[in-house]
């Protein structure tokens, strides 16, 4: 492991690609999802993944952030904030060039850590998109959650290999993935520290059930955040990902990034909701003047370029602090958290900023608030971000104390 | 038009109705919102609104606002404030007592304007819950919205009564209603102050066209809300409200108290939402404690409390300026603008304390905040009130400095 | 103690009082906290006290909290709202009237739980405006603070009385006191819930020393914010006010009360920084026109009026409860909390309308947003103030589950 | 005028330099500021700026921004983000490698436009340190101040030069500065845009007096900030600094980058007060655990991480336009508007933070409180920097819309 992140490969162009990605989704992308409100389910599920990764791979852009050898355009994190940013003006877009959470994240992790072997079999065709994947931390109360040393699932030694016990929820993607990434505890009891492992379990395994669909508000990601079951799943030691117990050191190689792809993602959808209520306010008249000459418009326009301004900022320092290989623990809790809440208000102002119209489905900010509020709890909801923050800088400051 | 409000009927025991109408929507009404996870249309729309209805009626809690020779409690606004908040604990509480929008202010403004034949046809009928009604007012840009001056539709003389021709849109409870208080120029021209005339309109009159249901993100409100086509609709004399071309000033007794009830109601329903995330977070566990016990969850539960308090204080502040008599522009607008954005801030809150769960429809939150969201652009959105409250203080600094 | 206020007294006629209070400070305080900048020591420190307070009583103004027989105006909480935020709109205002912390309160501790003996010695004075008093509660670091428990402060039985040892800080008024109300442990250790008892100790006592004034942002305070120290100060029995080992709870008597006449005095003072610069903006002109008509200044001008509005109302219903006999601790918690940063957002926004001049002193908006900050850490800071609300939701949800 | 920005010379290794310059500040000047409370007049005003700035010049730290070829070290304003973020932590620190305002915006204005002799006259000495300097544009309503084009100073033809006839205010650092660069209207009236010239007037000029120092709330500026008159100032045609009627043109080269050097040292302010609070928060003890463990105290802290990083993050963000030759006005804009309103929470919450000690001058935070608020008026207020915001994103829409 030797570094984080992969350096931008020789292919990428990124303004450019940023350019054409803008593009295909408008063109491609954009429509379907105004034309199902942004449903995925609705919209075709798997299918439409297919479907739309097949224009991106027409036009290369597929799975852009994959190591160049596996026929990705080996994007480093800068590199990839501003074109995810771009997928993410609409909410299939990330899914559309195959950098969709959690399959994006799968890719950055199994890139770093996996065998060969694991690369040949998992890896590869993920690159590809031939299936989907899953990452299965999350537990039901009280297991793993904000909290990951309340890790609970089991993984007990058996011969040639191990089996997995345990229940998960909010497992996203869960649901036709072709494998999971799961995290069972090989070491120690729940409120232990470490002791975490990695296993690598296709989907048709015995003894993994995907049960019900957690019904959460967002409705943009295939798969669905699910309920799984794991009863006696037996894999073979070559699905052990790295090193046994090591589970949780290899999370934080993929959590950090993955949260900041997840930014760049809502970051776009928090651009379009602002573009499309700017337009709405210079276009629209009210009080004698453009709805966007008014004092309180103008107000809510400022902000939103303030926060979108702020987040893209936030995002590019903890990029490069991961691109140069840190870990970055500080710079990706600050741009999650920041960057979280801002994209929340953007959408909330420039709904408002529409009136009546904002609160309705004949445009879309109604639907993209609806999918980026949860994402103020996914992936260490804000609260935990800031306790973590508050902690490093106490740290810091006691260093400074005792020098 | 003596006072806007009728003084508490002697009939009524605040304190005791507020418990019985809280038991009551606890019992009979919170099932339903849940089983259907708050879409009206989904729970039987107007065959639900005459059962719970009957419930209502049989325990001596339908139409309190309604006047006491009406059939009605006569509650005097001081008096709704607290019944409608303990109504609005489920969002088809309001719907459940007969004290939903735009019924609601309906009523107040028939009560207070209707001629006893009017009262006979239009008001009795809609006490009883026999009825649905609607308010068409709202126009489709670039006519009467934020700005009611922009007003568009015509109303104009024929032979013994008149003819109405225009358009409305975001129209509540359109859809089915059994008649309409519609708001058209009869005097002057787009952009004129004053000049509008209210008339009532039976829903099966000729010309009249319920359209489209808006899609907006809401989904409790009986009827929707909707665009509504008025083409060459001809009313007799009698169906004018109250006098020719002063449909504005009624349109000002109607606006401020139904501003308040909606507080009222949302009040209640962010009163639900925080009560049962604090019921979640002394319940969960996490990080070695009560979730209750962590200062983030504590931060926010704390927010909470300070926020439903400054508007159960505002409202009351302003219900009692009506129940005195006064206009209470000041008071209305600052109770509507401070409540408005503090329930949206409460059900948001009460939504992250409960993570996961908070953004599932496994809690009602999620679905709480779907429907008040919107509530800051009804009624006048916060940025109209702001402009309104700020000229009156300006008006009150220039009195200072010419005095 | 059968109540923790007095009931307004027949002689008040609250509204006419406020008129007149709002006059004499207008008329007779303000030229003068204006020459010097809201400096009480540079305006003359007690020699400015008596000739303001000679002012009030003349008028019939002075004192109008203590009880009737001892020559006050016996107002009740809620008629001591309006009146003390009349003083208020001077920083000099509350010691005009002889109703300045910490004296305000120890009236109101002494009128609850003096003995007639010193009733006469201690009481009547202060109501008179003979002297001043302070409340030596205060310790340094790791003592009381905003934790009470940790009282280190000693009083031990000595024959026929009490030997105080122990250091205090921020002592409001200290310097030059008659006589100072002493928080001191009787019983347990520090850490130790109760077992405080308060003495009565005047400020010539041997051993009672006032160090150094503390430099705090704030200067309208007579007699600073002091130092003090017991060493070995011997008072008799007579000086134990209320009973041994009940002084906590005497605390709460005066807290809640004080708390709320912070609030009305520190809304007097944003009351008067708003309608400065209100008036700046109305006779200001930018941009072409005045800047009350400017979108931003009005947003500000908004804001100021429904945090002026809502810290009104939260003060009232928190007064009514005390009026009431309600400990009202959660309604004080939260009327301080809520009024003590509403009243320092109105002073900033009030200061950012007036540009240049808000932050000079040619307006007096400056000097007020350095008395009024540290009112957020004074009496309770907004974090202790917000754990303790959020304990009792807490409390109360943990009620509703086991019902 | 080839560029806005000088490339940081060779001699610049950046690291290096903040390390030295924070060192030089916290042992040679924080000292000086702390003895005398931020009173830089109490301090010894000129005297203590020669004296810093000796010791700054024999470090090699005095002027870095200024070209090479003059003896500075030729920062970019990337560089100088960090170096005079590095200086700001002590109020005297920008005064003490001479990069105070508004010396340090006079220097790059300067170096952008002056001729050969004006360098020679006016700038070499000002980048040694020999003199002060000060910027006249802001005058008395109804001229210039936040809306430029109010300008009202005239300048008139005369035979060989020009003669300055008006009022100006808040001129920083008049009192003692060795010139002045002064903007008078030279075409068209009050109101007009455009028509602006500056002219380089010496202090000792006959006309020029330096009046009433505004008794603003900040006191760590030499000189302070004064009225300024002019009458029948006459100087030569080679006072003019770059051409005729151009000089709101230069305006823009000095302001944006003085904007953002403005950010970078109160920013160092906002990294001392938070870094003083959080090892108090460390240190001190409360609630049995230390105060930096308590959750409101981890919530202040946290958010004054993010703030100071995202402040960091616009700052490099229009740094690097400027340095890249852009006029960079929306990203300089977005990085004062939030950088100033950032730093002033981040101060805020430090003193929050440290509770009663906060509050007093025994420790630096109520001082800097007290310097930075200004800067949200100053340099353009957040809300007129909103409006401009505004409007450039409208034009963009607008763009987009006819595209």
């Amino acid at each position: 492991m030797s570094s984080t992140t992969d350096p931008t490969g020789p292919e990428a162009d990124v303004p450019q690609l940023v350019e054409r990605t803008r593009e295909f989704v408008r063109t491609e992308v954009l429509p379907v999802e105004d034309r199902f409100d942004g449903d995925v389910t609705a919209a075709g599920g798997d299918d439409l993944r297919r479907q739309l990764q097949a224009g991106a791979r027409e036009r290369g852009l597929l799975t852009p952030h994959a190591p160049v050898e596996l026929g990705g355009l080996g994007l480093s994190m800068v590199g990839r904030a501003r074109v995810f940013e771009a997928a993410g003006t609409s909410l299939f877009g990330g899914l559309a060039i195959n950098a969709a959470a959690p399959d994006e994240g799968n890719v950055h992790l199994l890139a770093h850590v996996a065998t060969p072997a694991q690369r040949e079999e998992f890896l590869a065709p993920l690159v590809r998109g031939d299936v989907r994947s899953a990452f299965a931390m999350t537990e039901p109360a009280p297991g793993a959650g904000s909290d990951p040393s309340a890790l609970t699932t089991r993984g007990t030694r058996v011969a040639g290999g191990w089996r997995i016990d345990g229940r998960k929820t909010f497992i996203t993607g869960a649901d036709g993935a072709g494998f999971f990434i799961v995290m069972a505890r090989t070491r120690g009891e729940a409120g232990d520290r470490g002791g975490g492992t990695m296993f690598l379990v296709p989907g048709a395994t015995a003894g993994l059930e995907v049960g019900r669909h957690v019904p959460t508000m967002d409705r943009s990601m295939v798969g669905g955040h699910c309920e799984v079951t794991f009863e006696g799943v037996v894999v073979p030691d070559e699905a052990v990902l790295g090193e046994v117990d090591e589970g949780f050191r290899y999370a934080q190689v993929r959590l950090g990034p993955a949260r900041m792809t997840h930014v760049m993602r809502w970051l776009g959808a928090a651009v379009r909701a602002h573009e499309v209520a700017v337009e709405y306010a210079v276009a629209r008249r009210g009080f004698g003047s453009a709805v966007a000459e008014l004092g309180p418009a103008q107000q809510l326009i400022a902000e939103n370029e303030i926060d979108l301004a702020a987040t893209r900022a936030l995002l590019d320092v903890a990029c490069a602090a991961l691109d140069a290989g840190s870990a970055a623990a500080q710079e990706t809790s600050i741009a999650k958290t920041f960057g979280g809440e801002a994209i929340g208000r953007v959408v909330d102002r420039a709904m408002q900023l529409c009136g009546g119209l904002g609160v309705s489905a004949d445009l879309p900010i109604a639907r993209i608030a609806r999918e980026v509020r949860p994402f103020r709890v996914y992936d260490g909801p804000s609260e935990v971000h800031r306790f973590a923050i508050s902690k490093r800088a106490a740290k810091a400051a006691r260093g400074r104390l005792s020098s």
